[in-house]
């Protein structure tokens, strides 16, 4: 490699991964339109106290800022959240529910792991201004959707609360802010953890064994929602703010009722969502198929968060990594047939044909067909080997026997075999396999 | 507003200009694809080295730079180029020429001016590895289809050589590097300054009368590409560099009547993109309906860019704003009619037909109708006046009355008018209207 590498952490996108971005960009999208979410591009660029509002004075240490050329701090955005909540708060003619989705790209400075780099895409729906659990049902909803889109079919959403967890950690006695927190922190964290590190965590907590039985007994609760409520009922957690969390999640389980949802829900009390600005219900979908590549979405219920950018409007969303996401459809070899190259190769027997063949290649490309044709004078048989190296599945030969034929040499690189035909039945054949790819 | 504003010369796009760039962009992704481009995303934030090989150190001041928390020195790209540019001289196994394209986002710390934002998109098209002018002339062809594909037919592509730039100046006695360059910065500028300013920054470059008549008159060559040439000859500049800049102009010539192209393209000798790194060909695309937003898309050839990142491979491309692109279509209303949120909202008239609403929007999103239902417990006119405000086209009435004769009520809320239609019909209707926006 030369010095002028790609930064740590960030990568370039070629063809073959352009492709299946591309491929799931336009899929999801669909289903969010459909759902009446409409796509927009918050600024990449936030002022760095537009970041710190939402996330605290530490976040710097995991982004990108800096300051520009007038000493104002700026920040490159994590998420797409805080963007789509400080458009909706500086827009208070906006009516409500305002139903916004983006597909875009964000930087955090983490140290890069696997299928995690500093610059990656999200897609993100949010529904700003409804307090209903037929809102949180509806994202939910959109999200499985997207998924089934895509072709993931055995996947489960799960699904708890976070006035549940932290009415529950208070009334264990778990209640002032700091050390409810920590305890969130490494609820959030579990399923990295071994059991014996999960207890180790919670005992340098300060926890007694009465209390970590009783969160042992809490994250182990996991079953189809229904099911898994009455169970939590049986916890014993009928007061106060858990009281409200079960409330928000029974609206729920009837909403997604509304929405067809059935098995693919499931009340898991470990599920708290790390990031501190959930507030009600959060969910975490999983491809049962690939677990350990984490969740393919989350999201939840954040009432507090646009307070924090001027105006008080509910908020309700998710959003999902699409390297994650492509992870599992590689893994699960759900692509589709992608053409990330052009189709056919127009090569030229001899100097005198080049014009016919740039003509060709027009022809082609007018219909639709991705072409190319020789760019550096090359003998047919060098032609030849640059399209069979490139990956063209396609070669149409132009030579003056053929010309004067009025037909054309169309070559599958691939079989390796040859046909001639008439320019018309050509265009036709090309233009059915161009139409046989997806995209 | 509120303290969270967006950062000077950032913005934020909003549904109906997403739907618009996303418009532009599948258009001129298919002619791209086309022509055998490749789509890639080369990495956005780039060592500020790479940035620097280009452009020198002086490009610190134009783009957004920082270290990261290991203390290295990283940029925000300002082109595609760069990127592009590294990627193929990074990867030696590439056959060639190699065609990339990409359409996506960059920053400049410019002052912002109309139309001129801190970030922004562009599209770009480039061939690695062909030194002939066919490669020019394909990237010409595409970008002239690039504009018919989007609606712009009244333009005109101005081309010229930097090689003839270069050794007309020389040939006047304009050799000295620094001399030499500012005066091609002169010539860039030409178009925003008046007669006397011209005239007034080459006096100030020291140039005598004869050295000045001589760059009016070169500069004042514009004409059809054919004629245009022989007008050059005429200038008696048949000497080196220059000679070589005409033969290169002449090969463009033949290879552009290859693909077809006439009238649209013109010899115009005060065309010398600025951008220190083209070294042949040049050429500039004007909206005729709107020279002052300036270039629609311009580009060249760049056969010492790679060189500079490790592997001596010619190139040539072109590139186009994508905010420019979108003004001049606003101006001219070549925009097609684009949704930018959902077609209908399903309202319910009484508590009891809610989730029957659901029901019937999650019909029409299964079918790519995008709808909407009521998520805010509203009465039913406060839900028509919802949909209203918030540019619906189609409101649909669930009623127990309805339910009950086995019909939906669909109200067109432009028109004001009503209609009652079984499920079915209503289906089938608001699916062909939602075939009748474009994508």
């Amino acid at each position: 490699m030369t010095r002028f590498a790609v930064p740590r952490g960030m990568r370039d996108l070629w063809p073959e991964d352009w492709a299946k971005m591309d491929w799931m960009g336009r899929r999801i999208l669909d289903v969010l339109i459909g759902y009446g979410f409409k796509p927009v591009e918050p600024s990449k660029i936030e002022l760095l106290e537009t970041l710190e509002a939402k996330s605290g004075p530490s976040i710097k240490e995991e982004i990108y800022w800096f300051e520009d050329k007038a000493g104002r701090p700026l920040g490159l955005r994590f998420d797409l959240t805080v963007g789509l909540a400080r458009m909706v708060a500086g827009r208070p003619d906006l009516p409500l529910p305002a139903k916004f989705c983006a597909i875009s790209d964000m930087w955090r400075y983490d140290e890069p792991q696997f299928a995690r780099y500093r610059h990656f895409w999200q897609w993100d729906a949010e529904i700003f201004g409804s307090e209903l659990a037929e809102a949180d049902a509806e994202v939910i909803s959109a999200g499985i959707d997207v998924l089934r889109a895509v072709g993931i079919v055995n996947f489960e959403v799960r699904i708890s609360d976070r006035k549940l967890a932290e009415g529950f950690l208070r009334g264990m006695g778990i209640g002032d802010p700091a050390r409810l927190g920590e305890a969130i922190r490494i609820l959030d964290k579990r399923g990295k953890l071994s059991r014996g590190e999960f207890l180790g965590e919670l005992r340098s907590l300060g926890l007694d064994d009465r209390q970590i039985e009783g969160i042992l007994d809490f994250v182990s609760i996991k079953a189809p929602l229904e099911e898994g409520l009455s169970r939590a009922r049986g916890l014993g957690l009928e007061r106060g703010m858990a009281e409200e969390g079960l409330k928000e999640l029974e609206g729920l389980a009837d909403a997604l009722r509304g929405f067809g949802i059935g098995q693919e829900a499931v009340l898991d009390l470990s599920v708290v969502r790390g990031l501190d600005y959930y507030d009600g219900i959060v969910f975490e979908a999983y491809d049962r198929g690939g677990e350990d590549i984490g969740a393919i979405f989350g999201g939840g219920r954040y009432d507090g968060l646009c307070g924090i950018y001027g105006r008080n409007v509910p908020g309700t969303g998710l959003a999902g990594g699409m390297e994650r996401m492509m992870l599992s459809l590689e893994r699960s070899a759900l692509f589709p047939k992608l053409r990330s190259g052009p189709l056919v190769f127009v090569a030229s027997a001899n100097e005198a044909v080049r014009k016919e063949a740039i003509r060709m290649a027009q022809r082609l490309r007018a219909k639709g067909i991705p072409a190319e044709f020789d760019l550096k004078g090359r003998s047919l048989r060098g032609q030849m080997e640059y399209a069979a190296g490139s990956g063209m599945p396609y070669a149409l030969i132009i030579g003056p026997r053929e010309l004067e034929k009025g037909v054309v040499k169309l070559r599958d690189l691939g079989a390796r075999s040859e046909e001639e035909l008439s320019a018309e039945d050509c265009l036709k054949k090309l233009s059915d396999l161009a139409r046989s790819f997806a995209r």
